[in-house]
């Protein structure tokens, strides 16, 4: 293993990671801003807690009010002025709803100089719903959606219009108030209107659009929910504000910065990745060893979600096999290292965030004699990371925002 | 469809290769050198012909004799001073031997200031060949390799030593007059010692490795065959040169150059691009999405050749699955496109060099009433190209260094 490389790839993740906490996120978001009348905050999503403490401590004595509502057993405290409900993901139930009738009911009757904080982040579309037509009818309406084959902006098409706080609803409930919405995205390319099916974000799609899918695709609907599909959402939201403070954007460009620390140029790959992970650590692996002879340090980076088709018994993660597969084409290149990793500090069903290799992984996996094709056949990049050193943990982190590759030309 | 951009990829990745043609690349390999003494030709493998009759008009007089050793059905004429020989491919004949056995008596007996110009192309290995053994055990080893699962470096060590002409013992048997080899490589990464097994290469590997590979595979062979692998190949050949001037890499070179030409800053990722072909395209739509709003004109280059693991009933090849495959991920986005070629001008058994797609491609396609999973699904890409325009078809090049990418960020 070439020692260096490993440290400065851990390094370079680790502190990309640390730069995108829900913490740091807020607090950058907030900083120098300042609120002409009173300020309420409304915390949504698995991040939630972490975010509203961290506005709550930048806010100080300026906090009016505020409730949080986030996934069961994602609460670790008491914040002051702040209320805290918990409820189901992915799947929304009751303790979601009287969360969000929280939040709702706090954001009544604002004035035209206060200030709504939403703070948005992963899950939220499942734990902020009023619902307009009863529960069951919901599920049952996306479970049908699902099996026909609609895909997700069809979906959030219909689904906007049967819930009372989504595609614009809530914004327009907290008018004339000011909302500044503060979003730790976890959906590639950071669509606004998606990412909980946008709460405070002027909604695009029509009340026609969504009766066409409904009919197109045969979903079955009470009369009740057709009358809320013929309500039209939002389309003017004036006075709202969305600033996506976390991302796998932000995870890049924090790495990109700590490459540069390193005495790397840092090259910007993509955002966006979403391939399968064997193939773009092949990928990966054919830029280093095109450009392991440059005679320059420089860092390859690729932020997103790929995915893996499972087959097999091994144990691993999308990032441990991406690192595993880039192996190959790196083998014997002495400068060249990968370092993939989940920034949520868990991939897959393992205790690891990801993977590292080097050109010295091919052989230490051959001395330690286990073959390269069989153990990324079988998907069991963990057991053959763990062999040669090449596991990264970080424990959970606290943050989600997909997963940063960094590929390494050192001297 | 963006005709500028579609206009453009299509001049790039025609003129990138047009500069690598065997003519071309030839012509550049001798341009300026002179020769002390007598002048000798040897080409072989399919480009042989092409290279051979570059190199006669570039010599003119200076030729002495020469002779080509190709595919059936690869020569196109007569050359003056040199005979024409064809042979099997990929399994090798009495042709191709009857082809080598005349190379080696017209480079028999040469002197010091004498030149051999040998050149290299694709297919070199089963058409050059001086077999040690019969030709059916040959064939019978190479078989026993392939079925136990040795590597082409392990089958090539044994290989190198059942012949009379591989692991640089052409270019022993040439000494002491110098041998100039000229490569036009189809072989990723052009290790000079795989191509053709490195007939005027030093050859790196030794006998007991080859003893080793036998022993390991538990491969049946002969007293014969057993005593040519304990006989050592040449590991010195100080009169020898060897020239790459065509292969992938001066194919992105070429290309680059083009770009360079319309205005874009082109970027090499890789010359060794070997994944699977729809997640390649997928890897390169995400890094046009993530440039396509910086302002500049960019080219991100990709050369080799990527795979496609077949299944369903549809038409095409990786190329136009992999422009097919990225139409996703540019969906909308104006200024994106992808063209992939094969530099020989087909693309699986279709009569396309590849294909051509932009951020109209989905909508394209979805106005003619085809799914792009479903056309993705069944590797119909050549269907699903030809209704949209995306088919690019250059007829027969003449050359074989793999295949390029190119993703232009336009204006």
């Amino acid at each position: 293993m070439n020692d260096t490389l490993r440290r400065e790839a851990e390094t370079i993740v680790r502190r990309a990671i640390a730069a995108v906490t829900p913490e740091r996120a807020v607090e950058t978001a907030l900083k120098g801003r300042s609120f002409p009348g009173r300020v309420y905050l409304a915390a949504v999503g698995k991040a939630a807690w972490k975010m509203a403490a961290a506005a709550a401590r930048t806010l100080g004595d300026k906090l009016t009010e505020g409730a949080v509502v986030t996934k069961y057993g994602h609460t670790e405290g008491a914040i002051p002025r702040v209320a805290c409900y918990e409820g189901g993901h992915p799947v929304p139930d009751e303790g979601g709803v009287a969360g969000t009738r929280a939040v709702l009911d706090l954001t009544r009757d604002l004035r035209m100089e206060d200030t709504v904080l939403f703070l948005l982040s992963g899950g939220g579309s499942a734990l902020f719903e009023k619902p307009l037509i009863p529960l069951a009818e919901l599920k049952d309406i996306t479970d049908q959606m699902l099996s026909a084959g609609s895909d997700i902006t069809e979906i959030n098409t219909v689904r906007k219009r049967l819930s009372g706080v989504k595609g614009g609803r809530f914004a327009a409930w907290c008018a004339p108030a000011r909302v500044i919405t503060i979003v730790l995205s976890d959906v590639l390319g950071d669509p606004v209107d998606m990412i909980a099916s946008g709460p405070a974000v002027p909604d695009l799609s029509t009340c026609g659009e969504a009766l066409e899918v409904v009919r197109r695709y045969g979903i079955r609907i009470s009369a009740q929910a057709e009358s809320c599909l013929r309500t039209e959402t939002p389309k003017d939201l004036p006075d709202t504000e969305t600033l996506v403070v976390g991302s796998v954007r932000e995870l890049c460009r924090a790495a990109a910065e700590e490459c540069r620390a390193l005495g790397y140029t840092p090259l910007l790959l993509t955002d966006r990745l979403c391939c399968e992970a064997k193939d773009a650590g092949s990928f990966l692996a054919g830029i280093l060893k095109t450009h392991a002879s440059d005679g320059r340090k420089t860092a390859f980076l690729a932020g997103g979600e790929t995915v893996v088709h499972l087959s097999g018994t091994g144990l691993g993660g999308r990032n441990q096999e991406m690192a595993l597969s880039a192996a190959r084409g790196i083998a014997g290149v002495k400068n060249a290292a990968i370092v993939c990793v989940g920034s949520d500090g868990t991939d897959g069903p393992t205790d690891a965030a990801g993977g590292y290799a080097d050109g010295d992984t091919l052989s230490a996996l051959e001395a330690k004699g286990m073959s390269w094709d069989a153990m990324l056949e079988n998907h069991d990049a963990y057991h053959a990371l763990k062999a040669v050193g090449g596991l990264i943990k970080t424990g959970p982190t606290g943050t989600n925002v997909n997963d940063i590759a960094v590929a390494l030309v050192g001297q």
